[in-house]
């Protein structure tokens, strides 16, 4: 009897697939400070070479992308072609610099200057390192950084996918991903579950699989097996199948098996997001996430201008809640008119609302344009404020609100201290809604981007949904809605327990409504509470997990 | 009748003073990035100009101050006089740069320079910023920065102190501390602490306050008053002296009105540190914080090497505890050795245990030496490990720390996962320790060490009491001894309700010793509990502090 191979991780969704490996390159290492061996002539031919070769490469993959894509590999190749950067270059290495070390240095000084400047141009030194990386990589004789790419369908096995890798990525070969490094809520992740991908994250095993190897990825069970017997895979194409019947037959507003509603609303950040979360059914907005229209910007648009642009997304959803998150900058997402330079912890810092009462212009600026959009539409607009960490900050936030004219005010729940002092906060807010991803990443201190303790991120963690039920009973003492909007509502099972621990509403990606909607509608409010008690008395995230799905198997 | 006018804030220790205010000047403005007007001339002539005024003044003050501050502005003022430097500030004064961008830009380039280093030359970066500033200062026509020379004694009043400043501080001048932004966590409430100094800090209305203002500063009730009536400054000098004679017949083991004792240990970090906290009667050693041996150093001393370290200091404390903490490397410790290059939030990565997990022969060799150490020696070694977060990794360490030898360990609790899930993590360890400090910094998601956030920074906040009495709770049932090692214990007022939420023992910077022992003997441990209930059911930490005081007044 053949053993087979398991590899375990974190599924995302429940989806299953089968076929060959195409690894990401591992990323190319920072070259040392070193003194050249050679002539400074030699030297200078090699990075010459280099540069060239990155700038030919990158319109090559332009012209062979088209569309907006060309325009950003092409806007990369210029980069690579600067004459100033050029002529840094040289000056490093007649300083006695490799030509590694000369491109990275050379760069890096750009890109610090870059990102001194703030705004779009800010917003594009990150893109220096990529030319960097990618002349390094060819002087070193390392592939080619970036998601690899393949006329035939494969699974993208990955440390952890970058924001950029993801916006490069080619969905349509793409079968399955695999990481070993992210977490639930990493980048990969998140991107899995907004096109609705089936990944399997955290699984440290797959660093041993190879370009080739052909490989059964099933999300349900969080597992990615090795040369599967033809019969494994059968049972679980089956099993997709199934599942994708009973989603098809799920349609109309969330409710529980018993009748109970809960209402299943999207995350949103843009028009396009509005639009695909009308058409897959969303209830409505649980998460509008207000940054996406400021970025790059060096103030605040004019309220005129934020007016239009709300109008236009509370246009998708005539008579439903459309729940809209003030600016959340900081941290992850700093913006040039709000955000301090130069923290050392950014996640610590003065971030969300802390940066609105700071600039409280900008905040009633933001909530005045909302009042005005708002009357002009159909929607039920409520308000909601980021970052929130004391009863006082709630009322703060809730008083300013009603005084220029949105009635309805709640805070996201995402700082502990919210959670722990709810009994005292929820009097304070006409709603609360729970955002997972920030709460567990200050729950376990871990940075929740950070690929080494990704293994710390897990929203199925007691620690973290004993929090939840806190809220949740809060919430039930003083009748304030109690909504998820973090990545934990979107995973099937997980939103059963958070209904359990009290949740009324779940936001998510539109993508993940037709398999939530169809999970919750097996379940009565009893099991979803019994289930919730289990998972929050269980020692670790793990026994959580195997806990509900023996109680439900 | 004259009104004075009262400037609230959070007093450390229960001093009162009186004098006059000098003020801290503000730091110096990062230049802006803007193209010179005059010639380069001109422009090299004001920079040689500053540099070399800068280099004299330090060397001035290194001879006034003498001994080892000498040695420390004498090699600033080298930094000052290099010629490299002065290449580097030429060559971009050609380029176009003023004078203050120019100094900025070298000195910020050689500053990366040296942290790419490490060891020695990387923990000198931050002098070159500091010289940088002395210079800019000088060219923008600033006052001197740093901490303000006076021969009459005077009431220092800053924004916060930096360990830069504390470090170059005339204790013997200074009557006071008062600060706008710190909070009760901030590096100068430690220092007050530490030197026993009287200090209000996170005064936000004292920067009103003007050179030569005469004030009261009252640290019980956290007050600074300008020009005081003669009654009140006879009336707070009386408190005092009343206060000094309590402490002064208080002395033997800490204990309660009702004879329950509690431990009073100390806090420390080196030979000196244990002197001074045997001589001032403290019970043994609650934190003995390791890491301070490992600065600098390019890899861990040897076993043999650790082990005559450990072995001196468990000297002074013979048949007395002595709680190890092991490296706690990362976020504001960085140790070349352990710690991961260029997390986005260091406080939220790889630190504490999770970077000896990753690199375990170190802790194994770490606690090899402890167990070296402890087997010739009459203290009572335990040991305990930093930035525990999950019930795994307090099992992990407990069998470790028992399999080389130590036979006690436990876990400190300052990640909020610990403190939530302490039913399931308590019986993983022999005892816990409760690290205040960073367990409000991620309760609040909120720096400790940044100003901006620093209103947050309180551990008499609810939400932190109400995890302590988590943790409390889970020690009693399971007969784990509770300890706290954060400043908070070291709060007179605090400590009381520390021992009602179930702490066994209280460590702190031994000159605090005194003044907590002193008051914990006015109460019982019913008294301790009723105020404990009180202070953790306070909507906020100003609530929970007045409803304690007037529950005691």
């Amino acid at each position: 009897m053949v053993t087979t191979e398991l590899i375990r991780g974190v599924g995302i969704g429940r989806g299953t697939a089968v076929g060959p490996v195409l690894r990401m390159p591992d990323p190319v290492p920072d070259p040392a400070d070193a003194r050249r061996d050679g002539s400074a002539e030699d030297e200078q031919a090699r990075a010459t070479e280099a540069l060239a070769a990155t700038s030919a490469q990158l319109r090559a993959r332009g012209q062979a992308a088209g569309g907006t894509a060309a325009e950003v590999l092409d806007a990369l190749a210029m980069m690579a072609d600067d004459p100033a950067l050029a002529a840094d270059v040289t000056h490093r290495i007649d300083d006695g610099a490799t030509a590694e070390y000369a491109i990275h240095a050379a760069m890096a000084s750009f890109r610090d200057m870059l990102a001194s400047m703030g705004g779009y141009l800010g917003e594009r030194a990150g893109d220096l390192d990529d030319v960097a990386r990618r002349a390094i990589a060819h002087l070193m004789g390392l592939p080619e950084p970036g998601v690899p790419r393949s006329d035939t369908p494969f699974i993208l096995v990955a440390r952890d996918l970058a924001p950029a890798d993801t916006a490069t990525l080619d969905l349509d070969s793409v079968l399955a991903l695999v990481t070993t490094d992210g977490g639930p809520t990493s980048h990969t992740a998140i991107l899995a579950r907004e096109k609705g991908i089936t990944a399997v994250v955290g699984a440290t095993g797959a660093a041993e699989l190879v370009d080739g190897d052909q490989v059964l990825v099933d999300a349900e069970n969080g597992t990615v097996e090795r040369d599967p017997d033809q019969e494994r895979v059968d049972l679980a194409l089956q099993r997709t199948a199934a599942l994708s019947a009973i989603r098809a037959a799920s349609t109309g507003p969330g409710r529980l098996a018993d009748g109970h509603a809960v209402p299943l609303l999207a995350n949103i950040g843009s028009i396009d997001s509005a639009r695909e979360a009308a058409a897959r059914g969303a209830e409505g907005v649980g998460l509008f996430r207000t940054e996406v229209l400021f970025l790059g910007a060096e103030k605040a648009p004019s309220i005129d201008e934020q007016a239009d642009t709300y109008r236009a997304v509370f246009a998708e959803f005539p008579d439903q809640k459309v729940v809209v998150r003030v600016l959340d900058a900081g941290a992850d997402k700093p913006l040039a008119f709000l955000t301090d330079q130069g923290e050392e912890n950014p996640a610590l810092g003065r971030r969300g609302l802390r940066a609105l009462q700071a600039h409280e212009q900008v905040l009633r600026d933001q909530l005045t344009a909302l009042a005005k959009a708002a009357a002009a539409s159909d929607a039920h607009v409520q308000v909601m404020a980021p970052m929130v960490s004391t009863p006082e900050e709630a009322e703060y936030f809730r008083a300013l609100a009603h005084e220029l004219g949105v009635p309805t005010a709640g805070v996201m729940v995402e700082v502990p201290s919210a959670a722990i002092l709810a009994d005292h906060l929820v009097p304070h807010a006409d709603f609360v809604s729970i955002g997972t991803n920030d709460l567990t990443q200050y729950v376990f201190a871990a940075d929740r981007l950070l690929g080494t303790v990704a293994h710390l991120q897990d929203p199925w963690h007691p620690a973290v949904l004993r929090l939840i039920e806190t809220v949740g009973r809060a919430g039930a003492e003083n009748g304030v809605p109690v909504g998820i909007c973090g990545e934990a509502a979107a995973d099937p099972s997980l939103a059963i327990v958070l209904v359990g621990l009290g949740a009324t509403t779940l936001s998510m990606s539109s993508t993940s409504i037709a398999d939530v909607r169809a999970e919750l509608s097996q379940v009565t409010l009893d099991d979803a509470r019994r289930l919730a008690a289990l998972a929050a008395s269980a020692p670790s995230a793990e026994a959580a997990r195997r806990a509900v799905a023996d109680a439900r198997s």
